[in-house]
């Protein structure tokens, strides 16, 4: 069992940058080793020393000194002279794409936020155009990376050197449906149906257009309707076809959390006792996910946690259900699943530092 | 064709209420015989010559002496007194369901913005529970209810004596749906899904619990999953049965507003082209329904509008679509659409008054 | 009497030009003559016929018609070509300080929705470091500018060539002073403050770190402190010195509207009716300010109008009072009281359009 | 110093008693000592060995069993069987009044979060009209009352048998005044102005129209102008008379989240350094305030922590200062301070628990 570890966070300006920094800052092996928070680029900003972590998120600062954090210039010779040993990729997939195996071959473990190294069949990458694709380092390296959903890779997350944090509404749906999947319950020939809702952070913190207040207040939106990048990580991970599934995200007019109405057939008509034991056992053991059994979940019960809440109703037949599953975003969604993944990864209580 | 007429509002003091008045009071054609606005009972208040509307609605004051309308004690013989010859009932439905035959028996045209007269279907009215369920009364005066969507019933609205005015989540999904299963392009085998939701003032003006800020800010919920009371509106007038559509509303963080998400299968593939085409000649000569060739609609673009926007996506293959439909719940779910009833029950242009 | 008038819009593509095309495309005097929609620059998109305005703008939408309207590439021909008699100009203050003057010399009539032309103190004017401060067609200019509050200078407006419309966060405070100052009722030693909040439309379109909403939502905060460039309209329109007036603007996680709370100091008591009485008399023939004999004025109650509100509570002894003014910073904030000025421009009734 | 200690909580159902529980559920003091949870009356629901605490607080819950907690019917003798040694009262003051002089005769200490116990003078006291005012009884427990902001009166907090914790806006209000008023530095003939806002959850879990959805959200709206019940607690703890500070509260449409602007002239002009040395000196053994010396804090900042955040902007005489305050209603403003109050009362690190 490792008792401690030293981190490092590239992309600590963003909204899941500034969760997983509070997360680690406060996670109980990591007491007396504060992250290195590291910034790409040499702006003159960084170059005298770094830029005070509490400057650019003021949220985090107390008056007992923990302030005194700075967002330093990324080099590699830092990361080596500091013993860095856990590197968290906080930054966009082309960044990411081209650093993990750099940071492999230095031997980091890396833990990965963006989507670079989350889809393993290369018909689901075509989305992402990486430049790269096709290359015998990228090959490698995807064949390391481990998709970190503790839920579902629990054994093969133990240990890996590169963990590919999941997509927040991935994440959402992923959980509600496996169970149904696993047990081989559904009749994929009518279709599962994904609405999800997300708030706003989850746009990233670029001011644009539709991340002005003006245009998501008071309002409600679809995107990426047939085309939303983490389709293909619900194909991989829930193990659908392409056209046994369709997922479609909305903006809603709130800061964080997601929920899924997701919509089923079954094969055989379900009674409610027998479908809640489906979800109770495959979660047993599973710390970060609570299953409602009278209720469905909703947003506000998740915000500023780590948990994944998951609850369903079934049609008057047995035929149908309606599940419903809530998470924070920037929490199970990015830099809480972050976290249990490195608990995860070192052998510590999954829960650690989440609860 | 009718130059004016005199109406009065029954249930003012409401959400629709307030937008009905609003848009009677403004109506070209009763510029110069504003609405008798009665409520039920007799509390000390309305006995005194009644209670100012812009006590109840200060948003509908100016200073030009509009403000001095009052809200009266209701009877039959104010409205005979006065002369009305519209009544609508923004009620709730257990009071239009006993009002309304009264009215028609004294002459009075009904325009019911509750649910106590939308459905024909006994099996569908289950739901409400009526207590005059199968009496002759009520069997009378459902056969004289019209449907009181003018994109689908104009001819039969043209003149009706008791419109049945539309719910506001059936209203965005009907008119959705009902140009592709009135063209028989749908696969009704895989089931349709109608993913609705609704801001807050769809749930009326009563404080409660869910209509709490705490409860409904920084928030989403779904509620009534497989038993919302629109579900029968959605049978009869899509033309489909009861394990062919799933409906769950959501409760948006938003005062007003709906957005309907909707998954189809079709029969045969399509082109974007043709379906595009279908909706088109479908409102070809309905000034309320605005089809978008190119883009989704969201909610911020049809509020304080009696507009319902429609449009959709294709998947590649054309087997698929999501439609999207977005309206102000208290105009085109509501009020607007219950002026827009009276326009074409008295042979106004349907529009009037309304743009 | 003018019976119409050919208009121009330069800038319509922000939040308060989008409100200028709506109330001028309603207006009941240009019914026949929509504005001339032109944006400067001459981008290829405009090149080719201009862009749809239901493109930047898709609420201003209806299928009949008047979607045909489109944005074209400015030029002072095109201006003269289509007979504009008035020009609008929501743009930014420094294009308004060098295309005011070329207008006026062109016989345009000239109302300006930005702070080019309101301050006629050099010293007040400091704050927007004009570069022509001082040249002589500056200072002819600022001679010709009426202020645009037609409460306070309706006879100056009336045929005036250049108006310059009041800043939103000045008009809903100097509408709340006024009365006050006009009668000499304030002991301004003891200095009067002027805390007032706006929300997000306020600060413009572009998307920055502001205006993003993860910044806005969920927050307030105030900027601006003994600094915002409306303090100087304050002193000139109210009439008191720099030191007798402390204004701070918060921005509120609303979209629109400002309420103003303002502390004051009589040099007398005063009772409550003598108060109401004062502010009864100095808007008696204002068509656009409501004052509020017995509650404090709220945002909702002035959202989508162009009233500004006014409410009062004195303090036990008479000698203190805190008010509250109220306006949507869109319209009486911006375009609806520029439209207010056309009105009295021309002679037409001050309300016409805005009710 | 005590090790550890048994707490009770009556009234955890609000929102203050639900992020109390949150609080001492997790406090590093009180790992296995659970609060013991009750509920005033005797409601069957309580009979039957209580509610499920995550039944009324369903995000306090995890799957951990956390969530075997029960909300048990209140009677003194539970409390006695159960070891109970501090009892925290977030009751209505009415019960406050009634209940903090038994404990206290039973031994108990009593840690209030009502506003029974906060004024020392008859007649600040006058606006919560209590029965009791006057009795024997009730003034020698008002004589035992601590005013419980630690920043103030540590020292008396220490070891006191009843804590009156303070209210929401007097603590923002209060932190930003004391530092001035305890050096000199104000000139209050000229008045203080503090114009305050807060987030709905301030206005109680009870749904009233005023805290319906509907009227708090896209609003703003100043109440209790003159009257609000915290003024007594203002002039107490800051040592200015009636005359000398107007104090106006607002409803902001938030959930949480207090800022203050406040408004001072100071006898002698100020530098920024010398003032910020003041609050530096002030506040330098008080873990829970910030001082900002570079910006003015926001409500975001202070969101979900028991921070209280000040800054100020001097206007360019030095004569006036503008003060910001922020903190979290329901954190400094309430259970926040209460478990502060908790540690200083045992002698524990003050801010333990609370970072």
């Amino acid at each position: 069992m490792t008792e401690s570890t030293q981190t490092a966070v590239v992309g600590v300006t963003g909204y899941a940058g500034a969760e997983l920094a509070r997360l680690l800052l406060r996670h109980p092996r990591l007491g007396g080793k504060p992250p290195v928070f590291v910034a790409r680029g040499e702006g003159r900003e960084l170059s005298n020393g770094g830029i005070p972590l509490i400057e650019v998120h003021p949220q985090l600062a107390d008056n007992n000194g923990a302030g005194n954090l700075r967002m330093e210039a990324f080099s590699w010779e830092l990361l080596a002279e500091r013993g860095v040993e856990v590197l968290f990729l906080a930054t966009p997939h082309e960044q990411s794409r081209e650093w993990a195996p750099i940071a492999l071959n230095r031997g980091l473990r890396v833990i990965d936020l963006s989507g670079a190294w989350r889809l393993h069949q290369p018909s689901n990458r075509a989305v992402y155009a990486f430049p790269d694709e096709g290359s015998e380092q990228a090959r490698a390296t995807q064949a390391q990376a481990v998709y970190g959903m503790p839920e579902l890779h629990r054994g093969r997350i133990a240990g890996a050197r590169l963990v590919a944090n999941p997509g927040c509404f991935s994440t959402s749906v992923i959980l509600a449906l496996k169970p149904l999947t696993a047990a081989a319950l559904l009749d994929l020939n009518h279709g599962i149906v994904a609405d999800s809702k997300s708030g706003v952070s989850g746009a990233g913190r670029a001011p644009t257009p539709r991340t002005h207040f003006m245009y998501a207040a008071d309002n409600l939106s679809a995107y990426g309707v047939f085309s939303h990048r983490h389709t293909g990580e619900l194909l991989e991970q829930i193990g659908v076809g392409a056209g046994e599934i369709v997922f479609t995200p909305h903006l809603l007019p709130i800061p964080r959390g997601i929920l899924s109405t997701i919509y089923v057939r079954f094969k055989q008509a379900q009674t409610r006792d027998a479908l809640a034991q489906v979800y109770r056992n495959f979660y047993a053991s599973c710390p970060m996910v609570r299953f409602h059994e009278k209720s469905l979940p909703q947003i506000q019960h998740v915000l500023h946690t780590n948990y994944a809440d998951i609850g369903f109703e079934l049609d008057a037949g047995g035929e149908r259900a309606v599940i419903v599953s809530c998470l924070d975003n920037l929490l199970k969604g990015a830099a809480g699943q972050a976290v249990q993944n490195l608990n995860v990864v070192l052998g510590w209580p999954e829960a650690e530092g989440l609860t």
